[in-house]
């Protein structure tokens, strides 16, 4: 049995072209790239190569703006930690309610210690509500964090907009994003969106696990979060990840390269797939409506049934999705993103997330159109709910 | 020209078999491992299995102690400030001068936010003085942080005597090793030795740069430096680096199974290094005399002559070695550690460390003895000090 992964939101298969280029740094380029000797030149150089190219996919405007971080989690604690350390005299955070649990988990740590943290809503399909972004800002606020686009949505949200407003009413107030999401999906430009600091994720782009990498512009000041040597300039001590921090740039120039691939492919079979399931299965909804996503992101309820069980069925035939984040799966909670966008409780427990990459075929897709209604149908017939189900078919009409 | 690489203290190379374990988790296994479909079965167990292996080497009584981190530095800070964000009401903390920059950097932060740190002095062979530290040791002491042994010396410190002594003065005071420099050279038994937390680097014994472990007993509690998903129990956010976790415990099997190597053959090689300099060069004096080191260090200054023009003329002949650690090189002040150490002057700066691994060969020593005192000859007869050096020649027998 062949796998079929639509779970590109968790994480991403490594990109033959990435391993390809981190070879030579698992053998014999093993050099520490802080030491003196000729040896240890080409690790240096490799390191300061990559950190230019990860300056230019996020069209930073210095290479000392790049810190390597070992993960998305990182990124965000030493961007958030680091601009509240720095303003020490400001109590106040925004973010929203559909952050990465990373960060919410942070803020709800920070809250404890006495800071004061609001949390912006979403509205029905997934779209933030800026007004109250504007309204919650004050001269205490020291730091707005909202993701490039929600994980579990693919919902994108306006960041040059937010910028404008936050800069309108704080020149002072930073603003961090997490671009986890959209890295690889969408272009990023850090400085025609007008953003302080950014973090991104090396697996969601078809680079390893354990590496990522924080932006932070030469206006904004940051303490580091793992403290110790001189590299990443005392802003990140730790031995530089020579093989993974070459295997980045790898993939950030591949992904550049397959944007359009993104823009128009990806979406297509993301579209495919999404069109096929509304048109083929009664009781699926499209919990984004309108909304403006990243293309390779879909995420569709199944009311009056089981998430759970869909994905187990899937995963029998090979058939890898999500019902949520990874770091939240176990958790029998349903999604904190899907409550704040109040999708309705007969859907929201019957989430799929399906995540496409540019590896992902149209074979792989026609199969899933194929199978999927046979277990979705099999699955609604155990419903407890057949007199809702009855009714719903009739007002689709099915 | 072919590589004498004498600076495994830095950075080691990788192991052919940890590169071969982890090259299927860079191509086919590379899923997420929190998530619950089938394929993400081998990337969980894989981690799970790496957690034994790992919990074995450090003889750890629980795989639950151990977590998993990019570096050594991430482990040294989470242990540090997640002992401290625990114990907040106290505010001492004792550690050595002789640390490595991480830890003591980190401290100098915590100075700065109003923690007392009591830095525990060295003799002139680079041996802890117990005296000092049971006497710094009062009912206010929430961390005393040791190294296992030195990174530029190689001397290892009593670290089950210093326990002892923690636990007689105050039962309460939590004690970190780090054991960045031992690990893979001697055993560690974490119980045995009565330790607390204790941190380890991969890339010091042969695992790839940007994996580490951190081990905090069951009884001691800390709160995560990266906040956010559940991973690592909680104690550590970030999606799983699964190639690097299960290279590391492959690394740490191997190690296992070449410590009486280490304890014979490097042993061998380095002490013939060592006499062999120490014979044919009157210049050269061993810095840390008769103490307890680990088997590949040593660390020899060479008197009334620069250590960088030494290391570029090694450099020019392939052969890699350092005068101090690899984070602090670019720096022109002389090694804390053998200031610490009351290195006489007209040794300080012009001493190298020399650090061996299992892959040293017995060819590369004997070149090594072959071309350096040629080269200490061409710098020392360039020295300002010839009248000291002619004194010393006499003194010493040459």
């Amino acid at each position: 049995m062949s796998l079929i992964y639509l779970d590109n939101n968790a994480t991403t298969k490594v990109a033959p072209e990435v391993l390809e280029v981190m070879l030579p740094y698992f053998k014999e380029e093993y050099a520490n790239p802080s030491s003196i000797y000729e040896f240890a030149k080409n690790a240096n150089h490799a390191v300061r190569d990559a950190r230019g190219v990860i300056k230019d996919f996020l069209n930073a405007e210095n290479e000392k703006e790049i810190i390597f971080t070992s993960c998305g989690s990182e990124s965000a604690n030493t961007a958030i930690q680091g601009v509240l350390n720095m303003n020490k005299n400001k109590r106040h955070i925004i973010t929203s309610k559909v952050e990465h649990p990373c960060v919410l988990n942070l803020y709800q740590t920070l809250e404890k210690q006495g800071y004061k943290v609001d949390y912006i809503g979403v509205n029905s399909n997934g779209e933030l509500d800026l007004a109250q972004l504007e309204e919650a800002i004050n001269y205490d606020t020291a730091l707005v964090s909202i993701m490039y686009a929600n994980n579990e949505t693919g919902v994108i949200f306006p960041i040059e907009k937010i910028s404008e407003i936050i800069k309108s009413k704080n020149k002072e107030t930073k603003f961090f994003v997490d671009a986890v999401q959209v890295s690889g999906k969408i272009p990023i430009d850090v400085q025609a969106a007008g953003i302080d600091l950014l973090g991104i994720s090396g697996h969601k782009f078809h680079a390893p696990k354990g590496i990522g990498a924080l932006y932070v512009n030469s206006k904004t000041l940051i303490t580091p979060l793992i403290i110790g040597g001189h590299q990443e300039r005392g802003k990140r001590a730790g031995t530089e990840n020579v093989p993974y921090i070459v295997g980045m740039a790898k993939a950030a120039e591949l992904a550049v390269d397959s944007l359009k691939y993104e823009a128009s492919e990806v979406k297509r079979l993301r579209d495919k797939l999404e069109t096929g399931i509304l048109k083929k299965v009664f009781n699926a909804r499209l919990n984004t409506g309108a909304a403006n996503r990243v293309p390779n992101t879909s995420n569709i309820g199944f009311e009056y049934i089981e998430g759970e069980l869909i994905l187990l069925h899937l995963s029998d035939l090979g058939i890898c999705a999500s019902s949520g984040s990874a770091c939240t799966s176990g958790s029998l909670e349903p999604s904190h993103v899907l409550r704040a966008m109040n999708v309705p409780f007969t859907a929201i427990h019957g989430s799929i997330r399906w995540s496409l990459s540019r590896y992902t075929t149209e074979k792989e897709i026609d199969y899933v159109l194929d199978v999927l209604p046979g277990i979705i149908n099999k699955i609604t017939s155990l419903s407890p709910y057949q007199e809702e189900l009855e009714n719903l078919k009739k007002l689709k009409g099915f």
